[in-house]
């Protein structure tokens, strides 16, 4: 199905942005497009990834485009915060590396807060941990068939974060977020478009073609229009979104020091190695 | 299907309340029916519609109804505010002319946001702008299967109003409000309905009948526990909902003369004047 | 279908917890389950029985369980405020019963905003009034397809309680909300889970084996992990729920004592004692 996409465009290397090594950044057509690019390892986000986002967002957000679109390399859009981030320990020991690491997600996820044009999220495949949370965040999230969405905090002895405590109830009610956050229930792609997380779901057949058909129309619309109605939509809780963000960052500083989140986590890394 | 109501009504006389030239109000069974009166037009709201509207409900307020119905006469519901309001330019110029505008704007909404008693809409066929985004401040809202819910802003250079920016995020979450409230996508009737803006949708051939039979049921029910009902629900948020409406209408009010309304307002008239 | 969750569990006599009349409330695999337990009389909830689930929540939030569940036995999940409740006047007079079963009903319902442990109801068969309005406070509900949803405020001159006037517009959003608790339309399961107030609906004949087995997987899970995630979705509007519990309760109190609550409860007794 990729070549659906690299059909409708330009050579690689008259658009492809410089000194991304985790992501492939492109823009033109007035879109600038985030790729998260480690398919071997489903696009986990490490240490460097959050931070190539961070900066392909501030640079997004000044250039000429009209919309932002995130989307995954290969089978996977993302599975989430790549667990061996936990095992780099550095000197200073463990407690200083639950700080910095807040400090990382905090930064991370507001960017996605403030980010001041229309941002679309191109879900390709299965999204887990944070690259779901954040989703709360973006303005229209289109699906494949094959996507789908999973945030097993609880199994890993840890917390919500990305602004997902109040984002979620807020857009499925209380009843649904819960058995997500708390109990890691796995939604499929129609369930979470039943429940207003997606905004969209396209076969996965068809799915470049139709996203990025769409979205070409759309990136074509008035662009001051749609900037400010975004922050006439969003303006009024960034504040709020802020707070909750560092709320959220500091119980799961919190956790990742606790016995049920070492537990589960190290319990998890010697599965995966065993394989 | 216009003859499945009037065949259970008073004749006309009896009931139509003077004095309106773009509605026919109607008063009976303890239920005030505003129509909106403008056929042949869609049902598009010029200034005098939203005056007329606004004196509507002000007396609806008062009057001994137990509910209010908002609907149009025709195929449309309404066509939202008609772009001719924009070429009647005063002589103070078009400064002005966005300036009271605004202040229309305001008030209209505002009285929606402080209607005392249950307000329904009876969506009987498409509805556009200012007509969908003002259905947020609906306690209840019926649609024919014939109905779309369609605001296209930034098409037209604009932003959202109604309380939209709140309410539509806060019905359907941000994913979806925003394709409708930043992209201009059309809902059909059943869509609009799966995600909470409709309350229910009837077949367009028994649409009168089903919607009349059930709120002359709902209009029986004692009136003051419904109106306080109702004030428990929505006061809350009464003094936030005018705060919005004012925010929202002063950043209208400079789009209005921005390039990218100004074009393509003027490139509507001209497709229209052509056709 | 009782045998259904019988077969997986002890003996009554070790786990049924004493002193309860109006309950059974059992602790067992890391899981209290407080069941009410007047099947004669479709669970209506009596004086006794808002005081006794309350005792039962503060043990709860205690014990070493990890989740919660409310359920009831028979076949009704309950038929709410028993209005037998109306008929017992004390010499004070009725004007001191509307204060105590003000006082009653806040404190009741903030025991739900406070309860500190995932909470769940396990909706096994119709539901009415409060038994329907507190759902808005648990964190996962599961029904029955023989589930019905139903607030008849309106019909009995009363309005909304346990928070849904908050909880139900922003769930399912005001034009859903509004015909439920200003119109008494009755809801579905599937209805009700289509709108967000149900988690998920599990047909009848299955319901008790499917809900049990996932919430006994469910209280597997790291129990410090799912009490602070809950938390950090909850803590947050802890204080405007309370602040809502007390208006609504205010508000009842007075339509407790108003003609169209006295006439109406007065007609519901008649015609029930003639039946």
């Amino acid at each position: 199905s990729s070549s659906d996409s690299s059909s409708q465009v330009k050579p690689e290397a008259d658009r492809k942005q410089r000194g991304y090594e985790t992501l492939v950044v492109t823009s033109e057509d007035s879109i600038t497009k985030i790729m998260m690019n480690r398919p071997a390892k489903k696009n986990a986000i490490t240490t460097q990834m959050y931070n190539e986002i961070m900066l392909a967002l501030k640079a997004a957000s000044k250039d000429d485009s009209a919309i932002t679109v995130l989307t995954g390399n290969g089978d996977y859009y993302s599975s989430g915060n790549d667990l061996s981030n936990f095992t780099d320990i550095p000197p200073e020991g463990i407690e200083e590396k639950a700080k910095s690491s807040a400090i990382l997600l905090r930064d991370f996820v507001d960017c996605f807060i403030d980010f001041p044009k229309p941002l679309i999220a191109a879900v390709n495949g299965p999204a887990v941990g944070i690259s779901v949370t954040i989703l709360g965040l973006f303005d229209t999230v289109y699906a494949s068939s094959r996507a789908t969405f999973h945030t097993p905090f609880s199994h890993l002895g840890q917390s919500p974060e990305g602004c997902s405590s109040y984002t979620f109830p807020k857009i499925m009610g209380p009843a649904k977020a819960a058995e997500m956050l708390i109990f890691g229930k796995k939604l499929t792609a129609a369930e979470a478009c039943a429940q207003g997380l997606v905004s969209e779901v396209f076969p996965d057949s068809t799915f470049q073609k139709e996203v990025w058909t769409r979205l070409k129309a759309y990136s074509k619309l008035p662009p001051n229009a749609m900037r400010i109605s975004k922050q006439v939509i969003r303006n009024r809780e960034k504040e709020k979104l802020h707070a909750i963000n560092a709320e959220e960052s500091r119980v799961l500083q919190e956790r990742w020091l606790s016995d049920e989140c070492t537990n589960a986590v190290m319990n998890f890394l010697t599965r995966k190695a065993k394989l």
